[in-house]
């Protein structure tokens, strides 16, 4: 062994003339570190700064009031905890209690600076933000769900459309099942899977551990082998950052045609797509979809324009009723809500589902929907979780609804 | 518009209760900037810091030496820029060159702290470290070819293949062109690249930019359309760091069986997996393999075993002649290299592509094959770069490579 040893001294010294980060550098500490008793210690070496701190979805969330149109809203504000100097100017902070089983984000800050843990190379991108990642995962808990395991895998891909409506090609992350290729006579169900403002067709895989959850879930015999198809809601975009033509662009939340109509109107051409280059099932009965937050948005007028093409739809954290409707350029994919409503609901699909948590700013135009649903006597499944527009609410409704899909 | 703008602005205040980096911040500033002139200006801001400087491979590189098993080596240094603080804590350095077009890495240090850039989302993992990406493409130019561009993409696939040798499922990373869902009775050729040691699946795809390089050429005419497979060359792993079962383990470049037979003696298990789940054309003469570095190794000895498989094969910064052959578990794949040499070159394969950096520390032993390649009248293409052991110089490789396939 010593002479591979010696190769790989070599070759850490070669790399290291433009990699020579963590691996090289006195900064390598060892964090995040889950300890035997459920608590976490993270470390930063920082000898020359006067304050370290760490905020992460971990710790308490603190509660903000905000105002939107007019209307008060209660916001989780970030927590912040103080990271304690010791030898060698590693800075350390253990969190006093036991961390839940659950996938978090944190970042330091360092003098005021925000800064990803340099000695975790797990890290996720939130429109222009990179946090890092921390996954607690345990046998029985539902973060369990969100590992990777020795069970057999799905395929995941990144498949380019084109689309009429945008004038180009446009990519599409698609999820086909362990055995879709072993299989080459069988038919899959469809669920369409939409992120949230700011996303891309990679938020849910990256942030929502989608394909982990499809995975756990169906080699669980807890949900039914599906194609999964995760588009993207920017109708004026390519691909995720970086992933299009444009080059080099900061991603921002403040895209042209998110919330205008066009993606709704345009969703069934994505759907023949689907229909056309996997082995679907292409009836209602086997379709699905659902969305965050604008996905939810989505979600909901596209099943309502399209009341024979989805018999399963999921709203989760849905940012309706945000005036968004009134101002759009293709007003009439949200206008008549009532009679599109009663049109569907006329065809007795299998599931509407709701899902929002308790502090979400959107909590109570939903709860304005549901009244609607409600006064009509129209059927739909709801939960309610504590926190609020975040990724592990989002994790939970989609390993929540999988499992009622196409039975 | 002013309403969405407003809902924008409170999902923004929602979700920046745990994605507050660059957002958000103070800290944002632009960086990098391509100027007109071709300069690129890197900004930072840190009022507080004593010295900030940057690191990257577009600066001059600098030479230093190094032994490894006694015999004197060069490789290249990283170059350093200071940065100056300007106006309210923001550091600034603005190359006093055009930087040529080519695809770069680069990271901060701000009072001796390795940090990426926190203001651009660009960045690509190198075993355990993270590093800021510059793209600077060029119409005309070789980079132009690592860009994203408006030609019919591939999809790129994660696909995981049963290894009976490692006794559990495995992760490749599988390009097929644009069209083959459309010509359904199409086959093609394919090709198969390794990555370096500390890679995986994943690197060619990110620090490579094989997909891109695929995708122009193949639009361009220059390369045939075909398959691509990205092998993990580390047997003993099932997939990329995080996206295997171990969970959160901090990549190393000392994994076992990495360059000792194992992972060569087990390759036909892959190709007989591509024949029977992908559109091939299941010939010698239709099959080509290449790889980086270790890669490089493992193509060669993939080869040698096996004369009957590839008909083109390419080896880019070989890490050959290093002395692991002879403490190989499997030494067999490894010995009688001279017989195994004639048993291939008697067959006449289309290709053996040879290339190097002038200042790669395996330039030697890389030269002392191609001796005895000379001696023995075995004919072979090879191309011979500036610079040492990098990724500039292996998308120069790929993309001289693939274009010479299956004509």
């Amino acid at each position: 062994m010593k002479r591979i040893l010696t190769l790989s001294a070599a070759l850490l010294l070669a790399l290291s003339a433009y990699a020579q980060q963590a691996l090289f550098s006195g900064a390598q500490v060892e964090s995040p570190v889950i300890n035997a008793d459920g608590t976490v210690t993270f470390r930063y070496r920082a000898p020359k700064a006067v304050r370290v701190t760490l905020s992460g979805d971990f710790l308490p969330p603190q509660q903000r009031e905000v105002e939107m149109n007019g209307r008060k809203m209660t916001v989780e504000a970030a927590a912040v905890a103080e990271l304690r100097e010791g030898q060698n100017g590693v800075w350390e902070y253990t969190t006093p209690f036991a961390v839940a089983p659950e996938m978090y984000t944190y970042t330091f800050s360092v003098d005021g600076l925000q800064t990803i843990d340099p000695n975790n190379v797990f890290v996720n991108r939130d429109i222009a933000s990179l946090t890092s990642v921390l996954l607690v995962p345990k046998t029985g808990e539902r973060s369990d769900l969100y590992a990777i395991h020795r069970v057999p895998h799905g395929t995941v891909s990144k498949v380019w459309y084109p689309s009429a409506t945008a004038g180009f090609d446009r990519r599409l992350t698609v999820y086909t099942p362990a055995g879709y290729e072993e299989n080459p006579k069988a038919k899959y169900p469809v669920l369409y899977v939409l992120h949230g403002i700011g996303g891309d067709e990679d938020a849910w895989v990256t942030q929502g551990r989608a394909t982990q959850i499809l995975d756990n879930l169906i080699a669980r015999g807890q949900a039914k082998p599906m194609i999964v198809v995760f588009t993207n809601g920017n109708i004026s975009q390519e691909a995720a950052p970086l992933e299009n033509s444009t080059g080099y662009v900061r991603p921002t939340m403040s895209l042209p045609q998110t919330m205008e109509g066009t993606f709704e109107t345009a969703f069934p051409e994505v759907v023949r797509f689907i229909d056309s280059h996997y082995r679907t099932v292409a009836k209602k009965q086997s379709r699905a979809i659902c969305g965050l937050s604008m996905g939810g948005f989505h979600t909901l007028y596209i099943t309502l324009n399209n009341p024979d093409l989805f018999n399963y739809s999921g709203m989760f954290s849905a940012a309706i009723g945000t005036g968004s409707e009134q101002t759009a350029a293709h007003k009439e994919v949200y206008e008549n809500v009532d009679g599109k409503l009663a049109a569907y609901f006329s065809r007795k699909p299998a599931l509407l589902w709701i899902g929002i948590g308790s502090t979400d700013f959107l909590y109570q135009s939903n709860a304005d929907f549901r009244k609607k649903l409600d006064a009509a006597g129209y059927p739909y499944e709801y939960m309610e979780t504590d926190g609020g527009h975040i990724w592990r609410n989002w994790r939970i409704y989609l390993s929540e609804f999988i499992p009622k899909l196409f039975k």
